[in-house]
Order: C-alpha cells, then sequence, then structure tokens
C-alpha cells in the first residue's frame, strides 16, 4: 500500500495553470500533488557568446528552490554564494529536455531562459518541472507567432516527464516525497508525446536493480507521461 | 493624476492571504496590487554563534525575488553567485523592522527566519514584504504558543510598512512601478499598530525635498499604515 | 550627560583637510572628533556599460574600513571574499548622496568613484564620509574646471551629513561610539546648503519613536549640517 | 565504420594499473584508449558532519580534468573559482556508484575520498573514472583489512561503466570522442559484476530514441561491462 | 642619474611613527619618502585551529592597498571578491619575515595579527611594511610585558627591509616607482639587526644578472637595513 | 647523512620526457626522485587585453597539485574554491621565469599558457616544474617552428630551477620533503644555461642565515643547475 493510498500507476492530482505571471512571454504553475513549480519562459534577443552567428537559437533553464519549500528549511543559493549540485544537475536536465524537441534553426538567432522555481516539494519537482516547462515555453512560442517572428511548428512535439520507483518491492508511478525517502530504485523518464524517449536516469537507491525491474518501470512511465501530455493538450488547447 | 487613477492617499487593492504553504511554521502570501510576495517564517532551535547563551532569540529575514518577476528577467542571485547591494538592503531591513515589536528574551533561544520571495514586481516589494511578514510572524508565534513554547505577549505590537513619494509634484501613497520611476522623491515608513515609527527612509531621487515635503509624506504613511493594519488585524483574527 | 561632556547639540571637532594624497584628482582626511575617514576622488574616463552613450556622467562611492580601524579588529573583506552588507548599505548611500546635487549631464561622460576608507572608527563613520567626499568631490571638479574639461556649475549644492539620536531619553547631535552603542534612536540626515533633505534614515535601535520625536532629531540635524557646511566652504576657499 | 575501425561491440584498449602513486591508501592509473585517468583512494579518519555518530562510513569521490587534457585548453577550474556543472555532475554520479555495491556499517565510521583526475580525455571519462575507481577502492579496502581496521565483505560485488551510443544509425559500445560528438543519442550504464544495473543514464543528443534502440544499447553495455568486470578481477588478482 | 637626485646608496627619508591609532596595541605610520604605509598590530587570545594546543602563539601579516594609493586607481579587492597574487605574495613574505625573529614559545598561545595598508604607494611598499611592521609589533610587545604577559625577550633581534637594484647599468639602494619600473633586476632583502638574511628575493626583470651583480645588491642592501635598524631603534627608545 | 644517503651536492635521479600527452603543442613529465610534475604548454592565438596590439607575445604559468599527490590529502583547490597563497606564489614564479629567457617580440601576438600539474610531491616542486616547462615550452616553440610561426631564436637560453637548504648544518643540494621539512634554511635558485642568475630566493625557515651560508648555497645551487641544463640539451636534442 503507498503512503497515498495511490493504485501503483496512478499519477498524483496534475493541473497546469498558465498565465499565472504578468511579465513572462510564457508561464505555468504545475502541480503535483503537494509539489508546486512556478514555470516562467522568457524570449530575449541575445545569445550565449559561443552560439553567436551560428543561425540558431537555444533555450536554457535554471532551476531553483525556495528555501521553505521543503520539510526543513534549506539555506539560499543566493546566500550561501553557489548553487549546489543537486541544483545544477536538474537544471541542465530540463534544458537538455526541451532542447530535443524544439527546432533551434526554426527559432532564430534568439534565447528562450525558463526558470523553475519550487513553491513547494513533496517529491517529483524535476518532473513537474520539464512538463511544466512544455507549457510555459509553448506560450512563449505563441507569443512569438502572434507576433510574426517564428513560422511553422518551431515545437516538434511534447515533452513531459514522470518518476517511478520500486516502494515496498513494487514499482509505482509517480513518487512522492514519502515515497522516494524509501525507495530502493529511482528513475526519472523524459519522454515525448510520441512516446520516443529524451533522457532516462535509474539510480539503485540502495540495491541494484535487474533489468526486468527496470522495464516494469519503464512501461509505467510510458503511460503516465502518456496522461501528462493529455493535460498538457488540454491546457495548451 | 495616478497612472492607476487612484487617489493621491488611495493604496492599491492588499490582501493578505495565511497558510500557504505546507510546511512553514507561519506563511503569507501579500499582495499589494501586482505586486505578490511570498512570505514564510521558519523556527528553528539554533542562534547564530555570536548570540548563543544570553537568554534571548533572534528574527532575521532574507529576501529574493524570482527572475521573472520583473518586467525584463533579471540574473538569478544564486546563479550569479551573491546576493546585490539592493537585495542585502532590504532584507536587512525587514529584520530590523521585525525585531523592533518582537520581546526576543520572551522569544527564548531560538530563531525565525523569514523569508520573503517576490514573485511578481510592481513597486514597493520591500513594504509589501514587511507587512506580509508581521502576518507571517504572528502565525509561526501562535504555532509555537499552542506548543506552550512561549508565553505572554512576545509580539507587541503590529508592524506594517508603506511607500510614498511625491509624484508630478503631488504627494501620494504606495507608489506602484510606474510611479516609482518617475517619483522626484521616494520615502519607506516603517510603524507600528499604536503609529510610532521603527523606520524611516527618505531619497531624493532627483532634486532634494524640504521638510515640508518629507512631512506631507509621512502624514499619507501614517494613514495607509493604519489602514494595513486593520487588515493585518483581520487577517489573524 | 554624554559621556565626551558635550552639549546636546554640540559637533565633536570636525576637521577637513584637503590634498592629503598625492595622485588623486581630489581628496580629503575628514575627522569627526577621533572617526577619521580618507576620502580620494578618482575621475576615470570611461562608464559603467549601462549608462554609455547617454551624454551623462556617473559618481558612485566605494566605503571600506581598515581591519583595526574599530575596538576589536574586524575581518578584512578582501580576505573574505565579500563586502559585508553594512558596508554595501553605507557606500550606496554615499553614492546617492553625492549624485543628488551634481548635474549629471553637465558632468559628461566620465566617472568619478569616491573613496571613503575609514583609518580610524568612532561612530559616525557614514556621516564623516559623505560630509569629505563632498570636499573630495569638489576638488576633483576644480581640477577637472583648470583642464577645461567642464563648465558652468556642476556641483549644485553643498552636501553634507549627521547622526542624531535619543540617548538616555534627550535628542543629542553626533553620536560618537559610546553613545552610538547605547541609543534608542539613531538617524542619518543628509541634507544640502539650502537646508533641503537628499537622505533620511531613521531606525529604532530599541523602541519605536514618536513624530515629535523625530521631528526634535530633525532640527538637530539642520542646526549640525549648517555648521558642516560653513567648515566645507572655510576648506575648499 | 567506426572512425577507429572497431566492430560494433569492441571496447577500446583497457587497462587497469595499480598502485601509481606512492602515498595513497589505493590508488590506478585506468585507460580506455587514449582516455587516461589518475585515480587514488584517500582513507580518513573523520565523516561529514551530517554524518556523524551512526556508525555508519561514507564514500564520496571528486572528479577534475587537467586544463590540456583536452584537444583545446580548458579554464582551471582552481582558477575559474568553482567547478563547472558538468563536473559536478560527473563527481556525483562517480560516488553514487561506489556507494551502491559497499557496506557502508562494515566500513565503520571512516571516509574514503576517491579523487579522478583525467590527464587525458577522448572521450568516456567518466566510465573510465568509475571502472578505475572500482580498483582503487578495492586495494584501499585491502590495505584496510591488513591492518585489521575492517573485517568480512566490505565490498559486496565488481562496479564497472560503459557508455553507448548510437553512431550513424548503429548502436556501438564505448564511445570515443570522434563518435561521441557525433552520436545522435548517449547512454552510461553502471552495472555490478553479477550484471544488475547501479545506474542508467540515457540521453538523446539529436533526436528522441525509442524503447527498441534503448534496450540494443543495453544489451552492448552489459557486454562491455563483463568484460571490464574479468579485467578488473585481474588486475586486483 | 637617479630620478629623485639621490646618490646610489641613499634611502630616501624614512619615517617611522609611533601610535598613530587609537585601539591597537601597537601601531606605525612608516613613510619611505612618498610610500606611506599604516601598520597595526592587534593581540588575540585565538590561534589558527592547526596551532592549538602546541603551546606556541602565532605572527601573521595582511597586507592592501587604498584604490587610490596608486597613480591609476585600482580595483578594491574587497569588491573584486578576492586577493591578488600580488598581494597575497607580499603578506606571506610579511609574515614569515616577522616569524624569523620572534621567539613564538616565548609568546604563548596566542596570534598577533599585523595589517599593512598602504595610503599612497611610490615604490618599496613590502620593505616599508616589514620595517614599520617590526615597530608595531615591538610596541605591541611592550604592551604585553606592561600588562604581565609575557616574560624575557620575545623579540630576539630588529627586522628591517630594503630593495636594490640595477638602474641604468647602476646598482641602486631603496628603489622608488620611477626607477623599479625601469630596473632591470630587483631584489629584497630582509635582515636583521645584527646583519644575518631572513629572506632575499631577487628577479629579473629583463635580462639575467651575474652572481657579481647580485652581490653588489646584497653589499648596498646590508648598509640600507644598517641604518634603518638605526632609526627603528630609536623610535622605540 | 642526509636521509637519502646522497651526497651533499647530489642531485636525485631526474628524468625529463617528452611528448607525454597526445593534444598539447609541449609536454613534458619530469621527476625529481618522487616529485613527479606533469607540464604541457598551449599555443593560443589571444592575449590578455592589457598586452592587445603591442606587438609582444605572453608566457603564462598556471599550477596546481592532485589532492593526492602528497602523504596527507590536501583540499581540491577547484572544490573550495580558490587557489591558495602557494599556488599563486609559485606560478607567478614560474610564469616570470620563464618570461625572462624568451624574446617576446619574436614569439609575436599569442600566449603560451605552462601548465604544470604535480601528480607526486616530495619536496621540490616548483624547481622540478620550471625545469621541465622549459623542456615543454622549448618543444612547443619547435612546433610553431616546423609550421613556420616563428622565425630565429625565440628562446635565448636554458631555464633551470634547484632547490638547497642547511640541512643538520650543513648545505646540501636537492631538498627532498624529508630535508625540506627539517632545513634551517632553503633556498631556490633559478638560472640560465650560461649561469646566470633570474631568479634567487632564500628563506630561512629556523635562524637567520649568514652571507657566507647563503654563497655556499649559491655555489651548489650553480653546479646543480649546470647539471639539469645537459639533461635539458640531452633531452629535447
Amino acid at each position: 500500500m503507498r503512503p497515498s493510498r495511490r493504485a501503483p500507476d496512478e499519477l498524483r492530482a496534475v493541473s497546469l495553470e498558465r498565465g499565472v505571471v504578468k511579465y513572462a512571454e510564457g508561464s505555468c504553475m504545475v502541480k503535483f500533488g503537494d509539489t508546486h513549480v512556478l514555470v516562467t519562459a522568457t524570449l530575449e534577443e541575445r545569445l550565449p557568446p559561443w552560439l553567436k552567428g551560428q543561425g540558431r537559437g537555444w533555450v536554457t533553464a535554471e532551476y531553483g528552490m525556495l528555501p521553505r519549500a521543503t520539510l526543513e528549511r534549506t539555506r539560499r543559493e543566493a546566500s550561501a554564494g553557489k548553487q549546489n549540485g543537486r541544483t545544477v544537475e536538474i537544471q541542465r536536465l530540463i534544458g537538455r529536455s526541451l532542447r530535443a524537441t524544439i527546432d533551434l534553426e526554426a527559432l532564430g538567432e534568439r534565447q528562450i531562459t525558463v526558470d523553475c522555481d519550487v513553491l513547494q516539494a513533496d517529491g517529483g519537482t524535476r518532473t513537474a518541472s520539464i512538463t511544466g516547462a512544455w507549457v510555459a515555453l509553448a506560450d512563449c512560442l505563441s507569443w512569438m507567432k502572434t507576433r510574426n517572428m517564428i513560422k511553422g511548428n518551431v515545437l516538434r512535439d511534447n515533452v513531459a516527464a514522470i518518476s517511478c520507483g520500486i516502494y515496498n518491492g513494487t514499482p509505482v508511478l509517480d513518487l512522492d516525497y514519502a515515497e522516494d525517502s524509501e525507495a530502493e530504485t529511482d528513475a526519472n523518464f523524459v519522454m515525448t508525446g510520441d512516446g520516443r524517449i529524451i533522457e532516462v536516469q535509474g539510480t539503485a537507491e540502495k540495491t541494484p536493480f535487474t533489468q526486468e525491474e527496470f522495464l516494469a518501470l519503464m512501461a509505467l512511465a510510458r503511460k503516465g507521461v502518456a496522461r501528462l501530455v493529455d493535460l498538457q493538450k488540454m491546457a495548451v488547447a
């Protein structure tokens, strides 16, 4: 039995609310149960120096957590003077995931920065961030289309992400914090709307896992992502 | 005429919503019009080293702004590697303001950290932060009282803050960003429920001001703070 | 009775010595009693990037304290790797104060950097810094005038600053360290030669203060600044 | 045809040389073709503060690259003042991989730090590091056993890692730099001696991949890791 | 002919003024011509962690330069966020030089920190710093002796330092900035009152020098240090 | 008797192996007994900003030590966030030493960066670094000559370095760690192939030394450097 009494293949309540801040070209408040992430997409007519003059744009991401998003307060990274290893890892993952379905040539020589700020954390902040980031990014691209800044399909497909894990010996979908801290194995899947894989990360937290276990997690993830993609489509419709 | 069509002594729509995050001992989403700040109060059974063993507690504050809280994206301070001068100045002001009405001996050897994170900025983020911080702090102290951790009146009075300025030659209350960027003079007042002053900061943005002008601003502030204190009392009732 | 036996409205012995270092375009050793600050003004033919091409110049300030300027040695900020919050707050105040009476268009596209380094600290380092900075700045502008780099009145008025506070229930002028550490209320006033206000900062160190108390402090400050402006005029004559 | 003319399932020449530095409790120079990593294992009778008094030890890793290990010189991280995101990600992966087969209780309240320094980089530095780190760690544990510091099987199994990718449409094993920079998909597998998975990381560099493609990579990895484990066994025999 | 018209073996005007700041246990304003350094010695009843419990004290030094001590303003190190290489090198030299004649056992488990802050720089700041630091240190030790904190001869001998160089083919003593920037060879000598050497640093700025040239510089230095030691003795008498 | 049983004027076994890494324009693994340093020389067609457009090139050096190069592990500087004082001092010395025999005009507007990374440290890492750096630099210049990038003699002479010290009252050559940590006096000499001096650094670790002692060390150094220069000539022949 899961602490939340969910079925093994049941997502938490997911919501994707658009247009939640006034200034950003795209924004989304994404909630996976008690995990709440505020995502904004910012368009800027500039590029990182190493990308200039190549006829391509760039999508990058930054990730942060408010100090009291967590059960115990964590130190503010701005005051500590640097982003910790986990933050760096997550924001790199979000950026890679988004870039994998965007046509950077069609975007033109511009940069979109996606900021994912966790207001409340109950497990799965990186998967919620990616899922909401796609919505904010889609809205930013619509904003550009309305202004004739881009043409055609810059965004080739949906991108959503979900975690799975082996909890008390059973593969389960969308771990919350109570499960995550106890799971033997933890995997995150980033997939497209057509079911292909953008990123897989599986980690044995306690004991190494078998290929069969991994395949069971992948099957769950496929199901979860399909559901998230449906929700994204409803959100941007 | 003010850009927002408000009367010179009219506040923006103010709301103070309590209990907005799951884990914090106290929290408040404070809105002054389009300025939205999420405030949390965290209780910790530890003290800064220089305060240990003196039989007193401490209240401190940290302030941050999400990168796209503003019209143009500002660089994330965690990624820049340090808090800028404005941030440092504001969080010191918030901390001093809160400490001025709290009985640190009655608090006991504990620290309360108040985090003020601006989700959307339209002027007056520091005054909104202080006004909301008082609510989060009051809730944190109630939480402690319920658990018999403190006795009596740790919080001696309300604390609220408001900005005033001279805009187009007229003293006006509660500047929004459009006014703030044009004002000749800008002043912030932090006051108690009984009308006394905790902190005054007046700055001539363009031309120095006279004592009479300053007194006109102070009269407006007194009115605004009285209204904010009423709203605080309703919020925590 | 004040520890220094001064009358409530009596300044410490003030001296403003010009030309104290060999290379700077303007310099001043300012002493308010045992508080000694070495101020230099440096002219550079460059601007911060965000100000380029706007036909205006800039005046900025930096503040520092020698490690043993204080009763106990304080850590060297260069070795700690950053300027602390108090330093940042003070140098921003000095910069704003100086800019408020300078005609930045008339200055032309140049930057003047004013460095205020405290050699010995006995309270009031920020007000001494501002008062001495005006002298160094005035000398720097004279240096420029001699070289036909500027015309007309770039400096519109004098700027001086003084602290006041309520010590043992009495409003007193120009707090030294012994008074400052005991004062209930502490206020700094930056004013022009014609008695207008550039910056007011009043802080309740212990208990909030009334408007009447604040006005008493302001009256004292007005007197003190008038005296400092006289001394500045004698110094640059 | 691969640039190196290797068969799709062919590793580069691998060597694992032990005892390459004088002072470390364990060390290994690991070479995967032109990728050379110097690994040392350091035993210290201390623990990170958050782990003290729990009856368990800790294994952690740090990763670095000499500035001219690469085709073009990369900036020295010590001089840049921080480790970049890629470095942080890799050293966290190495640490997690090693901890997954070590019995931290049996290790006792001690820390082993594994340093992986890349002397020459031709792709696969993280997989070479993990494979060599296991050898250095095993030697460090033997050193402890000889001194009766530990008993029984602290190291439960071998750990080795290999990369795979889809290069020119074909799944290939052990990517070198020429392949890595062109591959559509890139995956790293960390596995145990008995074929179970510790960590999987698969990334679509250009286009998302299918589950079938991913399974083909996993089959290759399994073969490669088995060969690496044989080489580890020969090395420590 | 030297720019200053001094004879080859002639020092600049040297002055050593004691007791120049109010709080420090020892202090000295040292001037070598237009090079002015304010030195303070601070006694603290604490030690660096690695020295605790060994029955010995420690003497360390920090060095800094006010931003406009130089012809052109140099960036404030506190604002740059770190001490540059030259600063680090100089403060290590000062510390080593002072420790070489002090009896650290006799000092007891305490630390003396010597701060050398350059108010004006015209060449030779490190040698002026060392020479003045000895005076500040001697005064700090007298202060301790008066309070019966130490007994006997903690300071075994005088320490002074001087630079020499080959300027226009001629060995000259005590280089000022005009000479220093043109010299072919530059050497700094730190010596004791009895003529022994504590530290020698000789650098070929342009062309390597011969042993004979080096010996000529050493002979000049010996003469210069003897004169400085006389001045120190007069100063502390 | 020296711990290593060497004669007072006997070097450790020295080897200079060229071409040890694949990508660098020049490289050398230098060993002075158990001190092993990997040196690379990198040519870049760029210059530090302050040197642009002057028709001259630049040679600079960076120095690092692998964490477990030493008896006890030292903290990785990249993780500590800065290079320590000793590192800064050494890399400045290496850079100065190399620049002293190179014709920077003949090099052209390019920069050569020499990286010296200590794989194993047993005393004398700075002298080994300089000696090996000359070989890597010479190879880098040969690489350029082969490509007709430079003409004539850019490298005017050999440069090598050796340490000497007074150990148990006897002047000895090429201190290893066991001697270095016990020596009363420690001196490093950087000299050219024709016996002239580029840099001398002599430090009294315990008691000041006499001029005679210093001359004895210089005589030993001269002998040692002559031998090192012979080995360099054989290496590059």
